[in-house]
């Protein structure tokens, strides 16, 4: 947050006075009284929100950072349009299907507004015929849920995904996303975090080897996955009552869902009787070995826990699972990233029915910038909203044309640059815009000035004054810019 | 695009063969036999299209110079909601609104997808009483227009938006608005190209010269805004057999319209007979007059032509209008930006109807990207769509670990790099990747090298190799790097 910085100074930018109205029959025409228009409340859409100055630029800033990461290991980026033939998203998201948003049927396809960026990632892959790439892609997505908007959970939300496609060897892939996901979240200085890891075949072996029928097994995967919000005691109760478990399998459940440790857990349980019954939880074991092995390797292993109550809710994941939580004093906060291996997403809109192989993880950055916002308000932290360098400013009158040839030399030159909009501005009103904007520089002419054919350049913050030649002003400035970076 | 743009070097990722499948109850949930995955068309929705790696990069560099160009200008950046209430949509675009898409009604608010980025920034001003701003926004619309999508218009595009809002003096932001088209059209190399300009008081002026009934003005000013793609003839029958006009006063009309010239013009017209009868009409000859003094400033006069026959369709704009056109031999091949002042938006929403004067530009990429596509199949020129600077490679087998490591410093030092995620890849593989995608430098290991502790940096290009200690390499790739920059 180095560059976009700067201690907090008074801002009060003063409404300027009017001066000059255009009449039309334009402006009758648009506000007939039988047409009022604030008969409507105004506001943003439920769950949505408008992102003003200050938070688009923490927001870019984010974006930026996270995207310099995705494009460090390689990925490219790709994008697709916000919506997608309704059967596109039809089965693959379980029971939060609910919470797409379709359009009004205007005639033509039905459309429904994309609910992740992974469904489209997998419908894009089979329709190009692509078998291998690795790639990102930021943007909006949309869910009708109910909103939580003051610990970031909005209707409308953006998504910082990376994928990996292709057939490749067991780990190498996933433990790349998730050194990524610690990348991000270290980049962005927004506090502790930890990555829970879990793997979907062991998972259903623990089921398996519990007893648990198979065609209960997705039931008790979205019991599971309610852990993090509720005790054990309400999860069985669920499965019990709810799901109509035996309540001696969903005691034996209990016992591994609330293990959680490092690669030692992963060794304890290869010596767990029960569990290395089911081959599927033996393989489950297997890979995360491998994965801690791997792990290891990029010097992360602090950040990662394996965590038995890890479950992720939606449908298509096939292998290892993973959240990112932010901490505080030790204790979970909430979620900021997840992902996993979905490896039979793509066959479902390949033609052919082709496998291709996917990992992949995603960063929810609402509830990042929800709390980087309020670390820059507790810490009095102002954002620099524009990248202005000089202000061209006059002490007389009727020296506007002479402000916007100097603009345009510096606009030309590549310099930020701005001048006052009204013809003849105080100077008080100007260099006062420059103070409170943190402008570093201000050029300031006069009718003097013209005539001797120089120009001042005033220091915005020491207030001290040089005079220069008009026609060595970008050069001078070109300088002055230079030192400053 | 000097950055992304390399001569065109044969391309042909090889499919990695499989390795590895995993196998759970996941996959045959998933793709039940009655929930066929193939049943519907594989597409994205009509008017839309996916961007792939390079046409994301041809896009993003695009985008990122019409930032660049914004931020130049001291603009801050906002967002708004991809779609709106309904209601604030509702009578802000004449004959347009059909066009709009509306979501379906699922209980809750009526929504539609924004139309445009000017409606929503109105809204933003009235909602958050904002008096003055300068931003930009860069985000997609959506209209169900019938897409001709070889010459980029699409239902789903970016518009590029910079707009001033606030009381401010006549015409000085206007000329900026205009000069910073130009300054965005000529950074972006996509040929020669003219802004159009006219002024809606001169028109509705010269419609009150000519005898137009003042309730049939809006009506002529629609017809008058098709001459770009009917000939006279045909907009007067729509004059007089559609719309009821006297044929005497569509001739008048027509003997207007027709012309276009530069600031000479609008001093030839101040001497009309006709035309200066009408006060709304000199009070746009005086507009236009100011504008081009303020333009010539900027130095842009031959880029901007005066034409009577630019009207714009939509119904908010009240003053200056402009339309940047594409020249293909002298002749517009279709615009690409446009805009103008609409002083009576805000105030629609205003719960006060407090006005807000407000003039701006919206740049529409979508076209400008297949001139560019176009542009670069023709030269041969491959745009390059990732960043990696090194690939970490192995001689032998089993060293996916040391890869993984070396990898690590890389990356912890901000280096883009990427090894192969398979164990054992073949040498040679790893260095056709390297020469495929034109990654400079790829570092070779093999289990002499890491005996001895060295590293080989082979450039790519040159297919010279060096050997160097492991522990001196990120500082060498440095120097590398920056000798290459």
């Amino acid at each position: 947050m180095r560059v976009l910085l700067t201690r907090v100074s008074r801002f009060s930018r003063k409404l300027q006075s009017s001066c000059c109205v255009y009449t039309s029959p334009y402006r009758f025409d648009m506000a007939k009284p039988e047409e009022k228009p604030n008969k409507f409340q105004l506001k943003t859409p439920k769950g949505t929100r408008d992102y003003g100055p200050e938070q688009t630029a923490v927001r870019n800033d984010v974006l930026n950072r996270i995207t310099k990461v995705f494009k460090r290991h390689g990925a490219v980026n790709i994008d697709t349009p916000i919506f997608e033939l309704k059967d596109v998203l039809t089965g693959k998201y379980g029971e939060d299907s609910k919470l797409i948003y379709d359009l009004a049927d205007q005639g033509g396809e039905s459309l429904s507004l994309r609910y992740d960026l992974t469904v489209p990632f997998a419908r894009y892959l089979a329709m190009n015929k692509i078998t291998n790439i690795k790639r990102y892609q930021i943007a909006k997505v949309y869910r009708r849920d109910n909103p939580a908007m003051t610990r970031g959970r909005y209707r409308e939300f953006y998504q910082c995904d990376y994928d990996i496609a292709g057939q490749y060897d067991e780990m190498i892939p996933e433990a790349e996303c998730v050194f990524v996901a610690t990348e991000i979240l270290s980049s962005l200085d927004a506090g502790k975090f930890i990555v829970k890891v879990n793997h979907r075949l062991l998972l259903d072996g623990l089921f398996e080897a519990c007893g648990v029928p198979i065609d209960k097994f997705r039931a008790m995967c979205s019991a599971v996955d309610k852990l993090d919000k509720m005790s054990w005691a309400e999860v069985k109760k669920e499965m019990v009552e709810e799901k109509g478990l035996a309540e001696d399998i969903a005691d034996r459940i209990g016992v591994y869902v609330r293990m959680n440790g490092s690669s030692e857990l992963v060794e304890a349980l290869f010596k767990d009787d029960l569990l290395t019954t089911s081959k599927m939880a033996t393989q489950g074991l297997e890979s995360l070995r491998l994965f801690f092995q791997y792990i290891k390797n990029f010097g992360i292993e602090d950040l990662v826990s394996f965590d038995l109550s890890l479950a992720r809710g939606l449908d298509y994941y096939t292998g290892i699972i993973y959240e990112v939580s932010l901490l505080e004093k030790g204790e979970s906060i909430g979620s900021v990233a997840g992902g996993g291996r979905y490896d039979n997403l793509v066959g479902m809109f390949h033609p052919k029915n082709k496998t291709i192989p996917c990992v992949g993880i995603s960063i929810g950055v609402e509830r990042l910038f929800t709390v980087l916002e309020a670390k820059f308000a507790k810490e009095k932290l102002k954002v620099r909203t524009t990248e202005v360098q000089v202000y061209v400013a006059a002490a007389q009158k009727n020296l506007v044309e002479h402000r916007m040839t100097i603009c345009r030399d510096l606009w030309n030159a590549g310099i930020e640059a701005e001048h006052s909009y009204k013809k003849n501005p105080k100077l008080l009103a100007q260099l006062q815009h420059c103070e409170e904007n943190e402008i570093p520089w201000a050029i300031v002419i006069g009718d003097s000035e013209i005539e001797k054919g120089i120009v001042k350049i005033r220091n915005v913050a020491t207030r001290q004054e040089e005079e220069i030649k008009k026609e060595q002003l970008v050069e001078e400035m070109f300088k002055k810019l230079s030192i400053k970076i």
